[in-house]
């Protein structure tokens, strides 16, 4: 942490913010330079929070050096986190693939697609039984009904399964009843999900939030590695900008910065960011070249009924299409 | 609702497309153009889903005509909302003033500010008991111990309470202490927490999301009227975009337009769009002259001692002069 | 300049920064951390460029502690800047109002307008004779033509002329016609008409870039200021974000922002950031008690006939209004 | 175009929207709806500027269902454009390199940097003559005397010149010495420039504004093409965003949209977007997976001397490994 004093800060002033900076038990140095003082806080464990020093009389800026978060950075945890469901391996240098439909309709639906993606090489099925909807009018999911088509999902084609958590009563049934907990972008920074997450043994796959920026999606996964799960699965799937061309901006810049930053395993979900069918494989094929860990990727034989996200939906024989091109 | 079909469409295709509508119970009305048709969508009750269209052979694009909401409009609530909470008023011409700490700390911090607020002219009472914060590691609040604060506070000084609910089962807390149960930016779209807060008996105040659209924000505030509250206060407090100077880009322009849409009385936060005490005055008084209907403010006696927030917090004598400026 | 260094940095990476540093002519001052070293850059005269030091081995950031901007800073020059045109009066407490058409048409329309909005109170007027437009098929302006009909404008009302300079050629000819030289949004990067601008012996109106933040608003006035005219007048039009309800984001929070960092005057655009009429007056008034230093309103007596942004021109009426209003 | 009445909209302003279309020339017909009227615009030859009727009573929106451009759209130019510089190839399915240092610096520096390049594969040589810098203190390029190495450049290693051309003035030098004109992202919207571009006899390199829309990038484009020019390459370069962990926000999603909508060739800048060496690589072949033309490189030598955006360049040796990667 560096306090920035104002050009014109008195003695008084610099007394006491390094007075506030001894009451935090860390150590105040001071920095005099040609315009103005700076104030170094050294000595502190962990970050500082700039609250502290904004708003005090001849106080400029206050400057954070250390990042906030711990447990999910590569300073702490140097080699990438690697993360195993059933036969499948997230992390580690492989393509893993999650695909299915974004929401389960009917358990011949399920099935149908489910044995048509393992078929072209997912390894994990996903399908929405509970889904967050912009609107109370829209389809809300098949629900408890859905998961354990879910599972006889898996029962019959291996597939380890991916579904979304909603809030943390939802979470107690998906954690009995799936394999990878997800939780979407609109509930990023639903503490409550979060640390109800973080007490599960099943691995989480968290989405990053429509506007979070890395620290921010980072932090989010703290709350659940602080709770002692340490299964976190990170994936992106665009943001909100003022671009209109997709659905969403897919940000893979993030990728890179990601797996620099931290440990956790992540991946592309390009259908969302999308919004539209036919520039999904180009999405996903940029999201493995710029070294995601996997891809989360909507599929539907019948796009044209799917009752949510139909458009964005690969058809099963394109996503097969893609799957040959992915692994050349 | 407009199909547009591509320049190059078949007739097979058009047909193909006007089946769908005849088979979702509408009329199709096709429209030839000059370079290409376009399909409207007739005798639908309400909103269609252009995802019915889109990604159909042959369609350019499903452009929506109509609204996705109904109860929030004010196409059918001309007159605007007003709700009242004890001595309160909020809507309907006056501006209401919500002031108070951002968390509560204790009795006394919590009574001395409520005192002092009062004494200036603010009609309802705020303090976050539960805090959702970024960070795993920064103070969360005094949770139920911080509502029967703020129940003392009401009994003292006769200001209704509003105070964050963050998840479903806090909710039942606060709607049995608190006076108005706030919903913050960060759970906008946690339709489990908006659907218990429309199933509440107190008002519920419903802040915009960080990167929420207007349509969005106002289908938010749907799920809670659908399930039966009708007493639904929004609030802006600035959304995310590229600039820095600012915590959050206060969008003034939304209170005209909502205010257009919707019959529902909307407030303004300059202090969380502000992030520091001393732009906070210049954005609330640009907040009562675009037209809310209140303001919510954060005061705070100590703001350096805070535990969360404190850079931001207005001290009492800053707040005083803000109400007698507003006023004239 | 803060430049600090990765957790496992080398003495031999510290040194060499130390050693860029006193090759740039400057004194390094390095603060070994709990965690970490920094490296503080005393003794420069101006800021340092940060990409001296980011991408050196050992090198985590490189934190700018001054602002890149002199002139224009209140730093260096307390009082607000005042600026006089005529009658009219730009700083220093009143509100100063522009008013006109997007773009003048023709001599009758510009010397009705101008009739109009001098009766309600304006004190400049305003009218493109060059348009800077997206689409090369719209209307490009009157050119040369609507200078002249300008030039009688304030003929016959004494209004002194604020109009449009697209290039540094057509600047030659508006400095010599008009009274200010107006630099559009899309033009505030355009360094060449700039430098041109700060040759001028007229006041230059600065609109801010589209996505600009402040720091690079201030620094396109400072290219102004640096060629000599310290005449220069900003005006905040709307950002562009992912908000869709207006045309652009109008960012009353950077008024002031900017008012507190430089010395000079500020006005707000509202025209341009509602892109429609009924949420112009609203946004005016927001902006007048935000601390504006003035408006730029479009006023057009036809407007469906207009030949560009006829939807967010006042009507002569509403123009009238809006000013009894703000007065009051 | 598709104007929509609001639900209340009376006869009388629906004949008056119909008498504005017939005014302009157009066929107007309705559409009545079950809630609202709709009146299609037909018979148009291209797109009808919405500002006819936002603003008319009773209008609630004007929908654009036609695009605003010709001449770059795909629509009227099925094949893919294929512009050849010397032996460079840009369109068509190979994948073009132009790389070289941010600015000149010397002939040595150039000629060093040029000769590494070609040796790994590049086909056209980049570098700053005329550098648009936002502080007026920052290097602003050598000028003429940089162009004059350029042509040394080609001289000796027989690679095509790329170099901006920051107004319309320093066009006639870069036109007369260089091979590709670029048109840089500040002045995307540089009208004077695009306009002088198009009667250019050279290729132009045009780089998407900071947070322009696709839409916008082409009508910037159709400026150039509408003066005679149809050796247009456009050029992704990363958006301004909320996002802040790389410089830009690179949308990779834009390659595909781009390319369906228009025949034009475009490339992507990923040393710009990163703004930081090590993120470049990663950028570079997401790029190339994702469908671009090209890519945009920079490199340099001896990154820490450069007078400009060091930290974002390749050392030769790493862009020689990025090229031996992305050919795999």
């Amino acid at each position: 942490m560096l306090v920035v004093m104002q050009s014109d800060a008195t003695p008084e002033q610099i007394e006491r913010v390094s007075q506030v900076i001894r009451d935090l038990g860390f150590t105040p140095e001071p920095i005099p330079g040609k315009t103005r003082t700076a104030i170094c806080v050294l000595n502190n464990p962990g970050a500082v929070d700039p609250n502290h020093f904004v708003g005090l009389p001849g106080v400029k800026e206050a400057i954070r050096v250390s990042k906030p978060y711990k447990l999910v950075s590569r300073e702490t945890h140097r080699d990438g986190t690697v993360i195993r469901v059933g036969q499948a391996v997230i992390g580690g240098g492989e393509l893993a693939v999650i695909a299915g439909p974004c929401a389960v309709e009917s358990e011949q639906q399920a099935l149908t697609i489910a044995r048509k993606v393992k078929a072209s090489g997912a390894s994990l099925f996903r399908g929405g039984a509970f889904k967050p909807r912009t609107s109370p009018y829209s389809f809300q999911g098949l629900g408890e009904k859905g998961l354990d088509i879910l599972v006889r999902v898996r029962e019959e084609t291996g597939l380890p399964i991916v579904t979304e958590a909603i809030d943390h009563e939802v979470c107690d049934l998906v954690e009995e009843k799936a394999d990878v907990i997800q939780i979407g972008a609109r509930n990023m920074q639903n503490y409550t999900l979060l640390r109800r997450a973080g007490r599960a043994a099943k691995p989480v796959l968290l989405k990053r939030g429509m506007s979070a920026t890395i620290e921010e999606w980072l932090m989010a996964a703290e709350y659940i590695l602080n709770e002692g799960n340490r299964q976190v699965i990170l994936c992106e799937r665009g943001v909100r900008t003022f671009a209109v061309h997709m659905r969403n901006t897919l940000d893979l810049g993030s990728i890179p910065v990601v797996k620099k930053l931290s440990h956790l395993p992540v991946l592309v979900d390009p259908s969302h960011a999308a919004g539209i069918r036919e520039f999904v494989a180009p999405l996903a094929k940029g999201a493995a070249s710029v070294g995601a860990d996997g891809l989360m990727i909507e599929v539907h034989h019948e796009p044209e009924k799917a009752l949510s996200d139909g458009p964005q939906s690969l058809l099963p024989e394109e996503f097969d299409r893609l799957m040959k091109e992915i692994k050349r």
